[in-house]
């Protein structure tokens, strides 16, 4: 009898956030998704493909619309965009693309820890570097570079540390090394103006820059990501996707979001104001706070309190927030932007831990 | 510097086939959509998660209220379900499962081409044999046993032959074969009853059905399929798909389509219905048409006529149908069933086709 490929019996899947149930009344900010509902804009689109009846039939192939959307949004051309099935399926496809047995991958580390799992599933015999963070959380570029591994894939600005390497570093990196470069922005759309390196990628042989329609258009539920890199590098990458990877609703709900830049500023804004004060009174609390350019804040509780103490505490008391157990991750908790109401009630339960340790 | 796998430069992608606009008038029997809406319960699934702003939230990552669905209907349990971004992913994964480089694949010739493209996108160095239908278009079991092949991987009914291998016959099959085989029952619900494997894929150690939401549940803007196996078996590839790989109104939708059994078994009997007529009127035409399981004919026109020229013809007249140039099949057109208005349709088109040659 045949067998699965052995190595597959011990991998280990990435572990998404916690999902309870939505009827649970939890204050749930472990996942960095937004607490805005999406444009208003995406429920119209979403009643004409349900009026005209059109989910029966085929949805476009190449989520053309939205390429074009998302080309004009970002000034950039539709030969340069490929559309996935959130951005999981972008990274993927690279790797797919760019990788084979004998490979070697290296990221910073900590990082989106997503990568290694993908590398484990399409590879048997490959290396995969991780490059420690410098003490002040930035980038060890000069490291990253001397591995001259294949691929370099890392999130800017970086989960879990909340914190942007700027652009002109970026590109230096790109510059000087041999290999591809995924640059992962996720996160992204709230750092601040002119951080990212997508118009850069569009006309580099080696640098690729993923995005997600999850966190800062408020579609989480949605699987709509992308992946822009040159015409010729995207053009190869198009033909190793599934034939209809992104459904019908899902291009239509995503390029009414992007479409809709009034709505999205409005609610970003929202995101960052929250940020910059729930960061100070964490501060002001005695906290370590990594400045951060995303939607979640790193955060280190005052000398004699545990972070996994109270990662557990706030999930006694229904606040889910996420603790990552290893290395230097292990001394933070990370917790989303919610609302003002939710980071006051964090607030209030962080006040408690400190007045009654 | 680096550059991509160089047996991707060569890939030639699966080929889908056409999509032309919507707003365009015209008769689309390409793709074997099916001619009616979704179950109206689809929209009121829908308007909930709109209404309640959910999708700013990550869907359930393994879809478990659509698999608990999906094992009632069937009978088994939601152990032996992995749901995935449409069957096109069933597939793949199954394929990064249990294949490696210096594997052998074995399809019927033809079948569902996308086989060898999955294989092509993982694999460099691999062996796909091509086994010829009989010449009563049924599969060559001796021959496709003979293969000793890794996997084997069938649509049954099969396409685009629309021809049913019988149950006892697959499963006489798998018992005798000792590699894996993927039984993909795409257009089963068009077959007669009790023609499906799944029950047995439960508890086979080689077999897996792969299902697909497109067809007989008029989801193919969706991507939403599944895969059938062992507990032991899709516990394994479970591990495999991307963290959150199918989107929070897909499963929503689905769950409500196969949760409307009522208007799955009417919308079904119809296209049987149209079926059988139009089949009819075919062969008093003198057109030769296999016997269908599928919601399409395989039809060759008589003596004296060109599939390929009506396939053109046809398309000048706004009426899209399949033609595939290869083999057996270049004497064949392939016409998905419509509703009877557009059998009337092509019906009309073909009595002129034959009345001013």
């Amino acid at each position: 009898m045949k067998e699965f490929r052995k190595e597959l019996l011990d991998l280990v899947p990435y572990t998404p956030g916690e999902q309870p149930s939505s009827k649970s009344k939890i204050i749930k900010l472990n996942t960095n998704e937004n607490p805005y509902a999406p444009s208003p804009k995406c429920s119209i689109a979403l009643k004409e493909i349900m009026d005209l009846g059109l989910l029966r039939k085929y949805p476009n192939p190449s989520s053309d619309s939205l390429r074009d959307s998302i080309a004009q949004v970002y000034g950039i051309s539709k030969e340069n965009i490929l559309v996935t099935n959130g951005s999981d399926e972008a990274i993927r496809l690279l790797f797919l693309g760019v990788l084979g047995n004998q490979s070697t991958i290296a990221s910073p580390d900590p990082t989106y820890s997503a990568y290694p799992v993908f590398a484990d599933t399409i590879m048997v015999d490959y290396c995969f570097i991780k490059v420690p963070l410098l003490e002040n959380f930035h980038f060890d570029w000069q490291s990253l570079l001397e591995t001259q591994a294949d691929l370099v894939a890392f999130a800017n600005p970086n989960a879990p540390t909340s914190l942007l390497e700027p652009k002109e570093q970026v590109l230096d990196f790109v510059n000087k090394f041999p290999g591809f470069v995924l640059c992962d922005e996720a996160y992204i759309d709230f750092a601040k103006a002119n951080s990212s390196c997508i118009q850069e990628a569009c006309s580099s042989d080696n640098l690729f820059v993923s995005r997600t329609f999850s966190k800062s258009y408020s579609l989480a539920g949605l699987r709509v990501g992308f992946l822009v890199g040159s015409t010729k590098n995207i053009a190869i990458l198009h033909k190793l996707k599934d034939s209809y990877n992104v459904g019908m609703l899902d291009q239509a709900i995503a390029q009414a979001a992007i479409s809709d830049q009034d709505y999205f500023k409005e609610i970003t804004s929202k995101i960052l104001a929250t940020r910059s004060s729930l960061s100070s009174s964490l501060v002001d609390l005695g906290c370590d706070v990594v400045t951060s350019s995303t939607n979640f804040l790193f955060v280190k509780p005052p000398k004699g309190h545990k972070a996994k103490d109270w990662f557990e505490k706030l999930k006694n008391q229904a606040i889910y927030i996420r603790y990552f157990s290893s290395g230097v991750s292990s001394d933070f908790i990370r917790i989303t932007i919610g609302t003002d109401e939710e980071s006051n009630h964090v607030l209030s339960a962080i006040r408690n831990f400190l007045e009654n340790p």
